[in-house]
C-alpha cells in the first residue's frame, strides 16, 4: 500500500507515474469527435424512456426494453448480443395504467398520488371513510383489529414542510471537489452491528408480511403513505410483495406531501373524512418469473479471454420514465459501446457491456452475474441462513472463484443521474489512482479531473468490489438528482442534459478502450473475505 | 418635494425628523404581547385554507368564505361587520371536484393536470386523439379548419427545462434590501406605448371569443396548455369565460411541464396517441352574479369620520387552497383587527379592514370600493369605451371626488406571499417615509427597517393610490413565493410560516393605530390625473 501511494504522490506532483501509464491520444480524439458531433444519446434516451416507458424489473416493459436494447446493440454491430437469467425466480411483473384518487368530503379535491409497485389495483372505483393509523411494531396491527374494515387509511404521521434553502440544481463547486478528494476515516463500527441490522432487517421483513396480511383480512380499502419529499413530487417505490408466495395486502398509494398533510389535519378535525380510489394496476404473472440482464461486447484481440465491464441497470422505478435513474447510465454505457464500435479499434482485451436488472431491489442483477460467472459464496445449508438477503448470509465458508474470475481486469458503473463526469471514486484501490489520472488527463478541459480515494456505494460496481474485483463509479455532478427526480415521478426525459451524457460516454468509451489495451489488467486492492470482516 | 426629501434624510443621519412623528411605545408593547403570545393566525388560516377552501370569486366557497370572516371578525367584537356589492354582474359561480387525465396510447400514464377556471366540465369521460395546433392570431383560427373535431388540441410548443440554480426559498439579504432601498429613474415611455397595449388587449380579447367560438363549433373535445414552471407544479388561472354573453369553449387543463412535453414529443413522433379526459367542473349559476367584498371596523373616537384602511383580497385562484395568495394577507389583516380590539386602544380615526373579492381578475374588489366611496372617473357615455376596462378608458373627464375622499387618511395592504415584513414601500410618497421609518423602528429587532421610496404594483393598494390616495404594500420575504406557491397547486397551508404571519400582523396593527392616532392624516404625494399622463 506504501508503494502504490509513493506512485500516487509522483503522479500527482512530478508526473513520474503518468509517463508509465500510456494513453493513445489518436483514440480519444476519435472518440470525443464520436462522442461529440454524432452523438445518439438523446435520440436513444428519448426512445428508451418515452417508447418503451419506465421499467420496473420484470413488468412488461422491462422486458421490452432488454429488446429495444440488444435490436440496438445489434444494430451498431456490436457482437454476442444476448440477454442471460440472472434469477430464475425474482418475482411477479407488475404494471399500472391508472391511479384516480379524490377526496369527496368535506370537500372535493383531486388528490395527486401514485400506487407502489407490486401492489393491488382496486378494481374499479372504491370509496371510504379515512382513517389514521401508524404500524411501527407488530403489536400496533393488534391495537387496531376491528377498527379499520371498509376504510382507506393513513399509515403516515403528517410531516412539516421543509423549504429548501439551497439550489434545486447544482454542479459541483472547486471547494466541493476539493472537499470530496480528502479520505474519512471512519469511526469504529458499533460492537454487534451487523447482528443489529440483520435484527433490524427481520423486524422490518416480519412487520410488512403480518401487516399485509392483517391489512387484506380486516377488509382495508387502501393505504396513503406520505412522499417523501416536499413541492407535490411523488416519490414512489414498492410495496405489497413482489413474491408470489408473500402475502400482497391492499392498494398501497404515496400521495404527494401537500395533500397527505391535508387529509390527516381533516381527520383531525374529527371531520367526516371520505375519499374516491381507482387505481387500475396488476400483476402481470401469477408466479414469480425469470429476470434477466443484456450484454453485448466489443470483442478482444490477443487477450479476447480476459474482460473489461461496463454497465448500468436498466430497471427503474415506475413514477416517472426512469430518464436519469437510469435511463442515463444506460444510454451512456450502450453510447460508449457504439462509439468504439464505430471508430474501429480493437482493443486487445473483451469490452463487455452489462445492463443490469433488478437494481432496485438490492443490486440483484449485476450481483446474479457476478454469483454466476466471477465469484460466490456457497449457498448457506441452514434453512435459516437460507432465507435471508445474500448480504447477511455468514459462515458459508470461503468465495468460491470462477474460471473467470482470473481473466476479469475491472468494471465501470454510472448511476448517479444525468451530472457529468467530474472525477472517479477509487474506492480505497491506490494503484488505480495515477492509472485513472492519466485517463483522466484528456478530458480535463470537459471539467472531469478529481480521483478521490473514497469510496461509493448504492450501485452495481458494488457487486465486484464485494467479491475482490475492481468496481468504479464516476463523481458526477449532483444537477437536480436529490431535489427533484429520483426514485419520483420527475425521472423524465426533460430533467436530463444531453451534453453530459454525450462528455460521461467519451470519458467512458476511453476508460474503457484505455484499461481493455494496457499491459496489465487493473490492479486490485487487498480483499478480506466477508466472514473475516 | 424637496422639503420632504431633507426631513427623510434628516430622520435617516439625525433623528430630527423621529422627534416630530410620535409612536406610542406603550401600544407597541401591547401589540407584541397580543400578537405573539395569543395568535390566531395559524388556527384562523387553517380554517380558512382547508374548511372553507379555495376562493374564486363567485363561487360557492368564495361565498362561504365571505360569511366565514364575517362570523369571525363579529366574534371578536369588531363593528359594522358586513359585506358589499362591488360590482352587481362580476361573471358567473364555477366550481370543480375532480379533474381525471390519462394518457391511453401509445402507453398508459395518469397525466397531472388542472382545469382553468370558468371552463365547462367534460360530462363524463371523453376519449379523442391528440393533435397539436397553436393560435396566435385570428388566422391560425381558419388554418385548422375542419381538422380537429373530436380531438384533445395541445396549444403551447414544448419547452425545454430550465434548472434553477438560486435556491427555491428566499429572505432577502442585507444586499437586496440595500438594492431595494436605491429608486431606479425610469426610461421614457415608448410614444404610443398606451395605444399599443390597448391594442393587443383588444387582439387578445377578440382572439379568446373567436377562439372559444370556433373551438365548440368545431367539436375540439378539449385545449391542453403546459404550466408555466417547471418540475410538475401545475399554475392554472382562468380560461373559457367569466361573462354570461361571452362564448364559453371547450374544456381547458393546464398539464404539467414534464407530461405536456411527453405529450407533444408523442405527437411529434405521429404515434397514435389518445387520451381519455374526465372534468368534474360547472357553473353554479347561469347569470352573472353580484360579487362582494367584507368589511369590518374599529369605531375611531374625536375623528371617527375619517378613516384608516387596512386590506387584502380573499377570492384566490382553485388550484390550491389560496394560502400564501392571499389567506396569508387576509389572516394578517384580519389578526391586526383582533389585536387592536383586543388591546382596547381607542384610536382617533376609524381603523376599516377591507376583504377584497376580484383582485385575481383585475384588482375588482377594491377598485369598485374606490369607486364607490372615495373616487372615480365619469362612466363613458362613447359605447367603444364603455366596453373597455377602466384602466384603458381615458377622454371621460376629471375625477370625481366622493365626499370621503377628504377624510380618506391611508390604505395598507398585504400580499406578496407568507414572508415576513422587512420594510414597506413608500410608492414615491417622500412625506410618508420618515413617518414610516419612525413606525418601523419598534419592530427593526424583527427584521422590518427599511422604507423604499420605489413603487410596487399588481395588488389593492393600486386602486387607491391611482386617484391620489396613499395606498402602500410592504416589502415581504421572497419565501417560495415566485418558485413553488403563486398561482399553484402548492399554494396551500404548508407553505405559510406562522411566525412570518404572527410579525406582519404586529406591524400592521401598529401601522393602522399610529396612522389613526396621529394629528395628521397620511400625506398625499403630487397626484397627474389619467387624462394628463
Amino acid at each position: 500500500m506504501a508503494g502504490a501511494l509513493a506512485l500516487y504522490l509522483a503522479c500527482g506532483q512530478f508526473g513520474v507515474a503518468r509517463a508509465a501509464e500510456q494513453v493513445d491520444l489518436d483514440v480519444v480524439a476519435k472518440i470525443r469527435q464520436e462522442a461529440f458531433s454524432r452523438s445518439q444519446a438523446a435520440a436513444s434516451l428519448k426512445e428508451l424512456t418515452e417508447t418503451v416507458g419506465p421499467r420496473l424489473t420484470n413488468s412488461p416493459s422491462y422486458v421490452r426494453a432488454t429488446e429495444w436494447a440488444q435490436d440496438k446493440l445489434r444494430g451498431w454491430g456490436l457482437s454476442n448480443v444476448h440477454d442471460e437469467v440472472y434469477d430464475p425466480a425474482f418475482g411477479r411483473g407488475w404494471e399500472f395504467g391508472s391511479a384516480k384518487v379524490e377526496l369527496l368530503s368535506p370537500r372535493r379535491l383531486p388528490i395527486h398520488a401514485l400506487p407502489k409497485a407490486w401492489t393491488r389495483g382496486t378494481n374499479g372505483p372504491v370509496e371510504g371513510e379515512l382513517a389514521i393509523a401508524t404500524f411501527k411494531e407488530l403489536g400496533d396491527i393488534d391495537k387496531q383489529k376491528g377498527k379499520l374494515r371498509g376504510k382507506i387509511v393513513l399509515v403516515d404521521d403528517a410531516r412539516a414542510y421543509k423549504a429548501a434553502e439551497k439550489a434545486d440544481f447544482r454542479r459541483y463547486s472547486d471547494t466541493e471537489l476539493g472537499e470530496l478528494q480528502t479520505f474519512p476515516v471512519a469511526a469504529d463500527a458499533e460492537p454487534g452491528a451487523q447482528d443489529k441490522r440483520l435484527e433490524e432487517f427481520r423486524k422490518r421483513q416480519a412487520l410488512s408480511k403480518a401487516l399485509n396480511k392483517f391489512l387484506a383480512e380486516e377488509g382495508v380499502l387502501a393505504t396513503l403513505s406520505i412522499s417523501s419529499w416536499d413541492n407535490g413530487i411523488v416519490r414512489v417505490m414498492g410495496g405489497g410483495a413482489r413474491k408470489a408466495a408473500d402475502p400482497v395486502g391492499v392498494t398501497e398509494l404515496v400521495v404527494s406531501a401537500e395533500h397527505y398533510n391535508q387529509l390527516v389535519r381533516a381527520v383531525q378535525a374529527k371531520k367526516d373524512v371520505r375519499m374516491r380510489i381507482d387505481v387500475d394496476s396488476r400483476f402481470t404473472s401469477d408466479n414469480d418469473l425469470p429476470a434477466t440482464n443484456v450484454f453485448a461486447e466489443l470483442p478482444g484481440g490477443s487477450k479476447a479471454g480476459e474482460v473489461v465491464m461496463i454497465g448500468a441497470h436498466l430497471d427503474s422505478w415506475h413514477g416517472g420514465t426512469g430518464a436519469a435513474d437510469n435511463g442515463a447510465g444506460v444510454i451512456v454505457m450502450m453510447e460508449a459501446m457504439r462509439i468504439l464500435k464505430a471508430i474501429g479499434v480493437k482493443p486487445k482485451r473483451t469490452i463487455r457491456l452489462g445492463l443490469w436488472g433488478g437494481e432496485e431491489q438490492g443490486l440483484n442483477g449485476s450481483a446474479g452475474y457476478v454469483a454466476k460467472h466471477l465469484a460466490d459464496y456457497p449457498e448457506p445449508t441452514d434453512p435459516e441462513q437460507k432465507a435471508l438477503p445474500r448480504a447477511f448470509q455468514r459462515g458459508t465458508g470461503p468465495l468460491q472463484r470462477r474460471a473467470d474470475y482470473g481473466r476479469f481486469s475491472t468494471y465501470f458503473n454510472f448511476d448517479n443521474g444525468t451530472g457529468k463526469i467530474r472525477g472517479i471514486y477509487a474506492q480505497e484501490n491506490f494503484a488505480a489512482v495515477p492509472i485513472f489520472k492519466a485517463w483522466l488527463e484528456p478530458f480535463n478541459d470537459l471539467g472531469a479531473d478529481i480521483v478521490t480515494t473514497r469510496n461509493t456505494g448504492s450501485t452495481d460496481h458494488i457487486s465486484f468490489d464485494r467479491v475482490g474485483l475492481p468496481g468504479f463509479q464516476f463523481v458526477q455532478d449532483p444537477a437536480d438528482y436529490s431535489t427533484h427526480v429520483h426514485h419520483s415521478e420527475l425521472d423524465t426525459y426533460d430533467h436530463v442534459l444531453p451534453e453530459d451524457l454525450k462528455q460521461a460516454a467519451a470519458i467512458i468509451a476511453s476508460f474503457a478502450y484505455n484499461a481493455a489495451n494496457r499491459d496489465q489488467p487493473m490492479p486490485r486492492k487487498p480483499f478480506v473475505e466477508r466472514d473475516q470482516q
